[in-house]
């Protein structure tokens, strides 16, 4: 579906730490693939708010601040259905 | 193994709000089958550090706190072996 592939692309950025199928390939790093969208959302958002901070949150701080809403509703809807059956 | 039925049995509270399974039936609540295990441990430590905070987090501060360092590791061995060849 159309917001699939939106979602899709922007997580172009993602691949890199969180994998190309959302397993990530470094053990510190969370896999993404099949999680919940709406905890997905909230993740995105404490990171930018710096409700998520010390370790490795500081990583997803930029990453964060680059996103609008709808780019962490799209990104989210992604990883959430990726995997699942709406998945191609 | 050994520590997959010790975190089994500690992850026991984790199971209402995380699913029997390790997927949560709640869109808000991260499923945590197959997750990274060092991610685990990395994300319990930042709830009772308070370096998460702000939204469900809280619920999560009370479970943290109870939770030895070694809890945290054989929780998080469990949730990370859950859906692999080496869980049953």
């Amino acid at each position: 579906d159309d917001q699939f592939e939106i979602g899709k692309e922007k997580a172009k950025v993602c691949m890199t730490c969180h994998g190309e199928n959302g397993i990530s390939s470094i053990e510190s790093y969370p896999n993404l693939r099949g999680q919940k969208m709406t905890y997905l959302i909230t993740s995105l958002k404490s990171y930018q708010s710096r409700e998520r901070s010390g370790g490795l949150a500081v990583l997803m701080h930029q990453q964060a601040d680059a996103l609008s809403e709808q780019d962490m509703e799209d990104i989210s809807y992604y990883y959430s259905t990726l995997g699942s059956d709406n998945s191609n």
